[in-house]
């Protein structure tokens, strides 16, 4: 393979520069020049195409040497496609079925050709419009337990496990987004940071919150450690495409080996933020039946991860880790679930710090969330806002003293249900 | 430089081979066929020299592609070599004058030239003679705050960490012997286990023990998942080198990216067991005293290793954790305080669960230590280890409930006192 110096693709020379390519032309079928093709962005890092021939549609998306939405005033390396190819290959191995089919990987272009899915929108998307979607909460509990099981020492063998770790410890660039954006920024008064204007007396009482500052640490501590399993990176609900139908987890170019907990607590946190946005977006009517089915489906995908996790402990445990010839195969099935147990407790301890920290990076940070952005009303965002804070600081303070998600779904009904005297009492 | 392909040194060769490196000619002095080479071995998996000379004499420690103590039935990569070089390397950055000073390293011959240290004798064996050496506490607690400190997201640059995780995640196959040897092998009827005799009923009791054998297991994820720091991975008592004025440390080509707690545990663990050997040394006269200074040698390093990491954290905390900015910045410097508090108190809780590990497989698994090994009758052996195997289950099961070293000291006093009629009582 002859290797040409990366240069951004455009709609004009697309159809040239993959038109040689078989597993693309094939896909997209005759001739390039009459392909028809779309620049559509994917809101922040990379360049997206949609490319339209006879025999079909492909998706194509290409990484920028430096992040899209700010400009080559902020570099990032190209490498990251070579990272999302290497996870979206992975995911497809152990959770078949739930991501976009690969057509074709180019590193020194950093771009990958992938299926385009159709009618699917951003699972995001669907719920500030207040759809239920039905099988959210299914296909993400089964995509998770299947890919954080079987990415980890309790499957793979150590010397697979540590190559791939440290194959991804390379992906430094896209985890120091995370570790600044998500774990430190919003703690402090950093450059990038904002924040709806009615927030600023909730903003100063959290910068002297002396816990959630040491407990936002001790979690960016495990965030940075525990190189437990080859983790998504970035699960939120703008990474997920659905119909009522079908389910599919898309942009894992911040994947790394990190803890079991993250992929789990960064896409509750988003569902939780979509429950205290509800509010905002009530214009056309209630949304309460729309609130029930996120803590529904909070307590559904909870449900289901540990279901499955517990089904593949049982079943393909063939990792080092908690070997069967130390339990099962001495007669003593009891010792295996006890671990089990112990193991999904820490993941539960663990996932409501992580959830904790993403809601309050998404509402004091640089990157926002549509949930709460699109809420026109300042006030009536800024009364959103503060519940879920309030929300995230107590499932992150309090995280080993949590029993169940019925106990903080309720607390979730009653933040909620507070919002607008909680901000008229933090304004006074 | 030419790439030759391995060959095992030997007295006849070894001159010949190295008296055309200046780095170890010019140290060891004189013409290369008048140097005196003694091959001493390292008792396990190396080739070991003295070589001497008019102008002074070195070390060389030769790896062989197999266990030395085995054979070639046991392969064993020649890359240690590697990883042993480049962990004495940043162990002199972090901690200086406290491992051997190193003069060559031959990557492909798999050799490392050192200090040739004298009059040091093994740290193991001055405590089996009954020796109290007075700087080890201060020394080692010293050399383990800065090596752990220094080596973690406390004070490297997350690029420094993840690239440095990333090359001794390639030493998988030293990983997978601590792996196996200490985390499973001994809890279970692994080929290579052994015991003495009479320690039969304990061992039947032990393999029944799942609070025991879940709790080994988390340990081991534990060792496996947390790649918080560079560890030196073998740092017991026989892995030290002293006179009563100096300290230092050497062998860590088990060096690997693991837990903060790891070389504390197991160091302590070779303390323990020194302990509760000594009742078997007291041929020649009590061993009160040395029971007294071993229990005090424990108190000290763990108090000497809090100070200094305290005192780096305080003055050195220049990484991507618990960074500055939030904190002192901030001025809260209480903030900083709590966080190191709950970090020490998790590596506390930490180390005694390596530390019971530790000490159940070298009475248990493949590699038994000389404390235990060199007491001759079998009887009093027994005792010796059926306290230790006591201590060791209680303090790894315990380890969350357990308030400090006085209180687990004190139990260690209380088990060395009853293990004549431990042994009974199991026995009948």
């Amino acid at each position: 393979m002859q290797e040409i110096a990366f240069k951004a693709l455009s709609v004009e020379t697309l159809g040239r520069r993959l038109g040689g390519v078989a597993a693309v032309a094939d896909r997209v079928g005759g001739a390039a020049e009459n392909w028809k093709i779309r620049e559509v962005g994917d809101g922040n890092l990379n360049l997206v195409f949609i490319v339209e021939g006879e025999a079909g549609t492909v998706v194509v998306k290409q990484a920028l040497p430096y992040v899209r939405l700010v400009g080559d005033s902020w570099p990032l390396p190209l490498k990251r496609s070579f990272f999302e190819y290497n996870a979206l290959v992975r995911q497809q191995q152990r959770a078949p079925g739930m991501v976009p089919e690969i057509f074709h990987h180019d590193e020194a272009q950093a771009l990958v050709v992938m299926e385009f899915l159709s009618p699917h929108i951003i699972l995001r998307r669907a719920l500030i419009k207040g759809e239920q979607l039905p099988r959210i909460a299914e296909d993400l509990g089964l995509f998770m337990a299947r890919t954080l099981f079987r990415g980890s020492d309790l499957s793979l063998t150590p010397r697979v496990r540590k190559e791939d770790m440290a194959l991804f410890a390379d992906n430094v660039e896209l985890c120091d987004i995370t570790e600044n954006l998500v774990f430190t920024d919003p703690y402090f008064d950093a450059p990038m940071n904002r924040h709806t204007p009615g927030l600023d007396p909730v903003v100063a009482r959290l910068r002297a919150d002396r816990d959630l500052k040491v407990e936002a640490q001790k979690i960016k501590h495990l965030f940075a450690a525990k190189a437990e399993t080859l983790v998504h990176g970035d699960l939120h609900t703008g990474s997920v495409m659905v119909t009522p139908g079908d389910t599919r987890i898309i942009d894992p170019e911040f994947a790394f080996y990190g803890p079991i907990s993250f992929d789990v607590g960064m896409l509750l946190a988003n569902y939780w933020m979509s429950f205290f946005s509800q509010a905002g977006h009530e214009t056309e009517g209630s949304r309460d039946a729309m609130r029930a089915y996120l803590l529904s489906v909070i307590e559904k995908t909870w449900s289901v991860f540990r279901t499955e996790f517990s089904h593949l402990w049982r079943t393909e445990r063939t990792g080092m880790l908690y070997h069967r010839s130390l339990y099962e195969d001495q007669g003593d099935d009891l010792a295996s679930e006890q671990a089990l147990g112990h193991l999904l407790h820490e993941v539960w301890t663990e996932l409501l710090g992580f959830a904790g920290v993403e809601i309050h990076r998404r509402i004091l940070g640089l990157a926002h969330n549509a949930d709460f952005e699109d809420i026109a009303d300042e006030t009536a965002r800024a009364q959103c806002e503060t519940a879920a804070l309030a929300f995230g600081r107590h499932i992150a303070v309090n995280r080993r003293h949590i029993q169940s998600l019925a106990e903080i779904n309720a607390l979730a009904e009653t933040l909620n249900g507070a919002r607008k005297s909680m901000l008229a009492e933090k304004a006074s």
